[in-house]
């Protein structure tokens, strides 16, 4: 029996994904860099929320923003059109971002230049949350239109993140989107988890969450020290 | 070299899941139910245009809902408390659905008490594109809050539909969503699918889909005779 070995696929893929991101967290302390994790739906506001806080840090800290999807240029596009510095990854087909995908990307660009990394994961609820990205906080984003029920058919994504953003509240009115029952089951999954309600289009919330996000880095970054 | 077995799990994968969704097409086919795949975002609203569907085609055909999510009962409840019949699936964490998950649902009802079965997909754009349910017909849901640009960054599901419904169009003045520049990225990736635009909140062009899709079933049924 003892001289039968299993090779668990999926443990072992995770299990060298975890490795991974520790070498890429320790390297981005050493560097002196914060890097965020931010996941959610397709559509539900990533690059928005990108370039709407990039308005409100990037006097503050030297930005980019690594972006992943199966294909096209669209969103880093967007963030350069806005000022920002993008490096785009094409998983080619895969459903979500790992630490190696990360590290490949991160070794395209010179990481004394910049302070603050963004992940913008691919629009996924389910595989991302299960991938360790070398990041040091993990945000997810909902949007109202999605409805308030999503924590109950994606559990793990709302376990894993530090943060929930609830987006696109400018158009609450047109859908049933009940935010204290939202509340309510957070708290029980992730009592932890900050909540934020915001609008990347009309900029409401926006101050509130990159206050917030400012204080993790700076926190960060005087523990480095 | 030709003594080398090469093990590809993904491929392994795929074949053995096409092996049981042909197998599942056979035996529905003997059945002389028809079978619909629905994917989406989480939150693209699934759920809700099966309702509305049910709506107008409950009178025509014999109808139960298979659905598929990682955890919670929500959908099936609102699927029973609509009227119709609810089979729920739970993943345990898996992003899509397979054959054999759609075979084990079909195996716990007796299959010649219906006509049609739709499946709710989990929902994601990515993962549910590889594998055949063993269904006659997939579609998948757009909603105008998700952007028009979806088809650039998750071109596979795309490419495998046989209709796009666009939904809560009721709601397009909140958002910015170029239609025309949809239709044209639609016709370059997948010529040959259908497209809705409807709202399953107003009913808005649901009766055009539901007579298109009643269409399809009656066409598929007539070749089975």
């Amino acid at each position: 029996m003892s001289d039968i070995k299993l090779i668990n696929i999926k443990e072992s893929i995770l299990k060298d994904n975890d490795n991974d991101a520790e070498f890429l967290r320790a390297k981005l302390a050493r560097e002196n860099v914060f890097m965020l994790n931010i996941m959610s739906s397709p559509g539900a506001g990533k690059t928005s929320l990108i370039i709407a806080t990039l308005k409100v840090l990037q006097h503050k800290y030297r930005i980019s923003v690594i972006e992943g999807d199966i294909d096209s240029m669209v969103d880093s596009e967007k963030i350069v059109q806005n000022g920002g510095h993008a490096v785009q990854i094409h998983t080619g087909g895969d459903c979500h971002l790992d630490a190696f995908m990360i590290k490949s990307a991160i070794d395209t660009i010179n990481i004394s230049d910049f302070d603050l990394l963004f992940i913008e994961n691919v629009g996924n609820l389910v595989c991302p949350a299960e991938f360790d990205t070398g990041a040091n906080l993990k945000v997810m984003i909902l949007s109202v239109p999605e409805g308030d029920d999503k924590i109950l058919k994606y559990p793990l994504m709302f376990q894993v993140c530090d943060a929930l953003i609830i987006n696109k509240i400018d158009c609450v009115k047109m859908f049933d989107f009940d935010f204290e029952a939202l509340k309510n089951r957070a708290a029980l999954v992730n009592p932890k988890m900050k909540l934020f309600e915001v609008s990347s289009k009309t900029m409401e919330g926006i101050t509130e969450w990159s206050d917030w996000l400012s204080e993790q880095i700076d926190d960060y970054k005087s523990r480095l020290i």
